[in-house]
């Protein structure tokens, strides 16, 4: 399925930064037209792209003070299949992170989900009760929140939904990630947030929100949790963020069936 | 420099359990006489390597029901030099982790270290404070603390302490990771754990408690913070530690001047 | 009925005290024979009486270094109706505190009671979700903790269970407060703590942990959480508890029926 | 000294509520034409009033559905001298509270605070750190933060500034307590809040800000912190605040010594 992304975002920097962005499609995808500029008033800025886990590709650039505009687009078909996880990447998204802190939602996890043993059983009761017990609710958390808080608060954005999916996940023996993507049909549009679970042999999409179907995802970065995601990380410097507009469309918006497994393509 | 280290660990395995131990030193070193056993009952328990980051080696087993003894022993040199840190592996360093807080310590570090700039002194001054500021306390944390409650509890065992360093670094914009090691001249004798932060073109040796000079550690695992490091993970089943013993020795055991930079060979 | 108590406490003084101890029956008994005698090294120590809220009676001596023994003990009978509560202190008991936030555990409350009105049937729900998701573990909480760290450990000791239910009703709307009590029946014998709701216009026992028939129980301290209940408080000097033992013995032990509203007489 | 309060609070009042409001002078003042009203379309609104502790008073109402109206005003003169606290009371003042844990925060105060041992020069010294420290942000904090968090993010509003003060001084040994005021000479106008801390035998105010003169205040609210004093309380139903106005007004405005201890009179 063909899919067009783009996203511009601008920023006031009010000192020098260095500047990452995790905003382009990851490298399984091999990309058409794809797009990648910065520039503060009107003159380029260089950059220059870094690999990190998973294909994700960063952005990095080094910005004088003034207003820099980011502007990113790519179309993208479907994915070729990502080789099978090796043992130890099962183990590394076994462990506790940051923002899915999934040893100390243990209990939580083993005294809701309990008596299920298999992982896509797994799977779909965590979505769904993740889905039920909490409230979308725009500009409710911190960033520096996680799933603890989240579970507690019973609110959130789509990157609170993923981690505390992901941390109760792992709790109980999945492995789980956090994939950042553009999302077709998401609204409003803006980056979104899925965790990934390793169940039957490969990585599927886990969205609580059910705000975007999951088949026409485009994988942007991937990791533990928001830490290795975000779509900018200020390494130094000051910037703020004025305006962001995302878009992501598709041919086709089909009708998700929460009852099947679905991969990232 | 010599050294020779050593672990032995029982385990009664109520539930038969799927067991990683990270014991082993790093690939990084050219080890003589290694040798990694594990029986039940007498009964040898057959294993696999799987490689982690940065040369980490895990040991994997699937242990019955019964009293499951595990021994390690290697007599390494020094290591050869590691090869430098790529750009994106110091961004990852970079992160708030499980146990280092980084985003939540922010105005922290910036509030008793924010005239200083140069990340050699920030390594002095962390390192400094973290020693001066806890106490070391056998036990007197929990396995799901993290900085944020180690500066609040003032106290701590070497795994705090590092936590606390690398959390701080980072907050400073020193890319910081945790280092476990087998430690000669610890008392008592355990596994240790040390802060690394990339200075000077490479990573530094960071240990807040002092126990044991820096020079003679050697390394095992290495990776964000303990939840990449722990010497076991009960990946499922159920185990209880019922025994644990470490030895390392080195040629020589020598004065560790805090002023230098050293790192783990 | 009758009830006898008794409570024996040994302190390692190593640094002289200033100590109030919360060992003695409330004001709302006529107790007999009652008894409260300090010692160091077999030489009496002063002591004097304060009244703190609800009749709850307080000790206070101060002690030099040295082994100190303080010995309470006293025979009680039924006690008198306690008048009502006054309007504004079912607001003060409404609030969230120190060990029950019930700020913080509103979004839980409204959850997992939602449906739920009258103030019984939420006395009867939480103390019955409280006593099936928690498990009674010596040790396994600390001071520090209250009732958002006991249900994400779900475990603790009879002062958890009481925050939990304590900081639950009071979100769902529910007066709630914190009783220490002499607990006949208890086993292992030691303090109790349970929490009151008030309910049909009275305080009513509520013991999720069901070890004691609720009808037998004696009231030492009344207040908000353990802060204000805690049989020992060190307000100056340094003081190491060294044993501890308690005695509880009522004329009988009566089935306590759950479906039952109970307050302690 | 004279001083004119007035307060003027809007709420759309989207379920029938009730309603505590303490927006009142303490009862130590004689007020001379004070005025509490309530309405709702320009209906008056029935209330009846309620003491809390240390001559809090508070408004109580049953609102309907609508737009509430509620205005009060004041004039008063200097309070009489407030009788001495009772040793009960200084203990309570002593103890953790819901939003100033100085429990937890024990470690940090004997860290920054140890040497110091006078009441008068703790509070000094907790004043200014708290003072130098964090930063004054509007709309940096939640309602459920409390003393630990404003401590990490050293930044918070006049409640957060008082937590702080009021925690690191109890775990110091120096009673403490809160006291929303109204505030002359305070920019923005607003409700305010300030520490009292019990030095030399009487409660000092403690306002680390800096940002009015204490001897202007004026007493509405005291208790152990904001849970106590909340300038409203809604019991049931559902409101929200559509519009606050404060007004203060002293005769004059004297410049504040900090070195002096002051009283709220």
């Amino acid at each position: 399925m063909k899919r067009d992304v783009s996203a511009r975002i601008v920023l006031n920097v009010s000192e020098p930064a260095d500047l990452v962005f995790a905003i382009a499609v990851a490298r399984q995808y091999e990309s058409v037209d794809e797009r990648f500029e910065a520039s503060v008033g009107g003159e380029p800025v260089p950059h220059h792209e870094l690999s990190d886990a998973h294909g994700t590709r960063l952005h990095r650039l080094q910005a004088g003070a003034g207003e820099l505009v980011v502007e990113y687009q790519a179309s993208v078909d479907d994915a070729a299949p990502v080789p099978d996880a090796g043992e130890t990447e099962l183990l590394v998204y076994s462990r506790p992170s940051r923002y899915a802190e999934s040893d100390s939602l243990l209990p939580t996890a083993a005294a809701e989900f309990g008596g299920i043993t298999q992982p896509s059983d797994l799977l779909a009761a965590v979505s769904s009760w993740v889905g039920t017990e909490l409230a979308y609710v725009s500009g409710s958390s911190l960033v520096t929140d996680g799933a603890v808080r989240t579970l507690l608060a019973r609110q959130g954005v789509c990157r609170d939904y993923s981690h505390l999916c992901i941390a109760l996940l792992r709790s109980l023996g999945v492995p789980a990630r956090l994939a950042a993507v553009y999302a077709p049909g998401l609204s409003p549009m803006d980056f979104h947030a899925v965790a990934e679970a390793w169940v039957d042999g490969r990585w599927c999409a886990v969205d609580a929100t059910t705000l975007a179907p999951r088949s026409t995802l485009v994988r942007i970065a991937t990791g533990r949790d928001a830490a290795d995601t975000a779509f900018l990380n200020i390494v130094s410097g000051r910037a703020e963020l004025v305006d962001i507009s995302v878009s992501a469309v598709a041919d086709s918006l089909p009708y998700d069936d929460v009852t099947q497994l679905v991969s990232i393509t």
